[in-house]
Parts: C-alpha cells; structure tokens; sequence
C-alpha cells in the first residue's frame, strides 16, 4: 500500500535532527501519533510521513487520514525510526512539517491576556512542557527569546505534547524587543523569580495578574540576571512555603501561569 | 588527605544501583552536592562519602563537613563516579545514605494540613519534581504509594533537588490503607483527576482545600483508575482553558499542591 522510505526521502529527514539545516529547510520532525494527528489537525504543511509496519497497523486511520490529505506516506524499519525520531522507544510514526512559529507582529495584533515568554531556556524537555502548560492554562502565545532552545528540537516537540500545533510560537525573539512590543500591545511584563520580594499569594498580585501578562521565565540554572529582569514591569517569586531552595522551570511556570489565568476568569465574573 | 577507594566499599556502593538490594541494606547513593550538604544538614546517616580529585577541591568545605562529621570519605575516578551516579555529568561527590523514610503513623501523628499522595507513578523524574513541588508548597509528608517508583532510584533522588531530605516521606504504601488512615487524621482526600467535572477554579473548591487535604496523583499515562478515585472524598481538575489534553503530571501536581498552601494561607488570615 505506501512504498519503502526512498534513500533520497531519509537523507532529507535525517538531516532536521540537526538544529542549523531545520533552519535552512524551515522543516522539523514531529514524532508519534499525538503530534501527527495535531499537526494534521492544525493544517500544518506536512511534506512527508515515516511510519514502521507495525505503526501503519496500528494507527491505520491515522496514517489514512494523512495519506488523504496528499502527503506522502513511507515505510521504514524500527532501526531507522529510532534514528529519525532520536528516542529509544519511538511510537512508530514521524511527520516532516513545515515551521509553524508566526511573526511576534501577529502574537501582538491579536492582544493576547496571557502570553508565556521563554530566555535563555536551554533544556528542551523544560521547554515543551512550558509550553504544554501555556496551552492548558489558555495562553494565547509562547515566545522562545534570546539563547532558549530551538521549539522544534525534537525533545521539545515531544514534551509539548501536541501544543507546539495549538497556539502561536514565536521564535529566535530578541527579548528587549519582545517586552516593549507586549508592553504595547497592553501587557504588563512579569518575571517570574525567585529573590522577588513580592509573592504569587501577596494580596494585590492577584489583581495585578488579571490584567493581560506576559510572564518572563529565565534559565534553568541562573534565572534571569538583573539586565533582564530590568526589561520587566515587576517580578514576582512563587511563594517557597517549606525548605525547598526553588522549584524546578517547568513547574515554577505552569503555578504562575494558572494562577494568572484564574486571576483574569475571576475578575471576568465580577 | 583522603584514602583511594576500597575495592570493597566500591563494590558495596554499586549494588546500591539496584533497588531489590537498596531495600536489603536499607541505604542508597545521593549524587551531587546539594544531596550531599541537604543529607548532612538532615542528620541522614551517611556511611560513605565518594569524591573525585576535582569535586574534593571545588567542594572543599563540604568534603571537609563530611568528614568532621566522622564520614569515610574515599577518592574515586571520573569513570567511577560515572558509574555509580548512573549519569552522564555527575558532580563529583556521592554519599552512601541511610533510607530516611519513616513509617505512615509518624505522618498522621503530626497532623499534617497538606500531604501529596503518589499512587502508581513511575517515572523517577516525575516522582522527584512532585517530591520538591510538595516540599516548596509546604507539605507535611510525601507518601509513595502503590507500585510508585522507588523514591531512592538515582533520578529521582537528583529531581527531587535535596527535597527527598527536607519533609518526611513513606514509601511501600498501600493505597486504600494510606487514604483511610489519613481520613482518620482529619485530612479530605482529593484526587486530581483530569476528567473530573469540578475544577480548581470552580467556586467553592477553594473553600474545601483550605482543610487539611491529601492530594492523590496516578499514573502519567493512565491517571487514575476507578477503584483507586473510589478511595478519594472527590475528585478534582486542573483546569484546561486551552487547546492541551492535560497537564503532564509534575506540572499538575504543582498547581494543585499550590492551590491547597494558598487557599489554607487566604483561610488562616481571614
């Protein structure tokens, strides 16, 4: 039914694993059928689709669909599935998709409330599940600023879980730049740091984050240093209540961004 | 200054990779030094200190801590360390630790007003992050419970950031046994439940998380079964106001620990 992977076709996708000829052909690797069937959803150009003989049983409809909307369909062993999708336990399909990050132009015309912006990120695990919580807590975009890892590394692709294809990413933003652009689209900067004085649970932040934010989330290891966390309006540290020293990106980002977007539901009511 | 390794010590230090002879010597290995400063700190016993030439001279002060406190501190190679830390980039100390875990009825004699209860999750990363979550929000204990992953695996030692030494954690736990004895003690067993029809965010919940409360999280890919939900007094969501299907675990118990340590917070003040 679909035709072995062409050697042409898999020097091509091998290729994206590599972050500076992704750039050069504007194409990543979207690997397993949650990302597949997102991408497919989103309406995100799709050039090709690798899929081993058990995958193309197993997600039979999903391959199908793919297949219907003309893309290209190709067998390939589990050896070079492994390879492409750079895991040890690949689920047996991986889609070659065009970018799908946007202009930040587009990001401030369509005045988000809650925009979640990444600098100097550097872990892509960290990363994707930054994103897969701004999706959930209904961000209306995610930037990758300054020296953050590349979104369409295909770790961070994974740990999205689907959300790269769900909300606008911007990418390879200069963070200056970003801040005053969101600040004049109407957002208030907010860094999320944990020397800040003033906490998530202090009275007054809570009527300060129903107001549109863009929050800044820093490096893994340092945070943001003092010339970044000046490009904010304020900052604010997710209360430490036990002994803890601080807790890990991810987590630290998906408390913020929840508690913004309660903040914001609340004061809707009202 | 200090002793090369013994070949017996190494080889004492090496079964402690594997869980089934962790859980016959009741000791484990703590990679790095904020394990290692966090364990002495605690009082933890720790037989054995493992250091690499540079660690001993970057980490001086802490070598030296360890062995005023009568630690047997040896020198190993890099490739030594490697292979006990079971990491690529270790940092060049590890400690041979006590377990420090204690049993369910010391949790309930202390009436703790937050508790995060893990019933069946077994990625160690993902244990670890809950582990500092729940330490960073303020929780009395953290209870393993079910086939959870061993919270003494390496990774999870490394993501729990020292946590693993700042609050009291019960592991080998039966589920429907911890539930009733923390109902016991006064506490509301709440899962978090994505397909739950009540939310964080819902007016009232936050009313009923500022009781003594015990968070139960399942399974990163299965969640929570119904006879384990059956164990809960309700069950509750982390909202999604966007396009993700869920929250990976980590991320989600984070907000919902931090929902209860705030609402108790509002609660107290009020």
């Amino acid at each position: 039914m679909y035709a072995t992977a062409s050697s042409t076709r898999l020097k091509a996708a091998r290729r994206l694993t590599k972050r500076a000829l992704r750039q050069r052909e504007r194409a990543f690797l979207a690997e397993g059928p949650q990302a597949v069937s997102e991408a497919l959803g989103s309406g995100t150009r799709m050039s090709g689709l690798f899929v081993t003989a058990p995958a193309r049983v197993r997600h039979a409809e999903l391959v199908a669909r793919a297949a219907d909307a003309g893309v290209d369909v190709q067998v390939v062993s589990g050896e070079v599935m492994s390879e492409l999708a750079q895991t040890v336990t690949p689920q047996g399909l991986l889609a070659v998709c065009d970018f799908v990050d946007v202009p930040l132009s587009d990001v401030t015309d369509g005045r988000p409330r809650l925009v979640a912006l990444m600098a100097n990120v550097r872990d892509p695990g960290n990363a994707g599940t930054v994103l897969r919580a701004a999706d959930a807590a209904g961000a209306g975009a995610v930037v990758f600023a300054d020296a953050s890892v590349d979104p369409y590394n295909g770790k961070c692709v994974r740990a999205s879980a689907g959300s790269l294809f769900h909300l606008p990413v911007v990418v390879g933003a200069r963070l200056a730049e970003t801040a005053g652009a969101l600040r004049d689209a109407g957002l208030r900067v907010v860094a999320a740091d944990g020397r800040s004085g003033s906490t998530l649970d202090d009275p007054g932040t809570a009527a300060r984050l129903a107001e549109p934010t863009a929050w800044l989330f820093g490096n893994e290891a340092w945070g943001l240093p003092p010339e970044l966390l000046d490009l904010a309006d304020e900052s604010v540290a997710v209360p430490i209540y036990g002994r803890a020293e601080s807790l890990n990106l991810a987590t630290a980002a998906a408390v913020c961004l929840y508690a913004s977007a309660s903040a914001q539901r609340r004061a809707r009511k009202n």
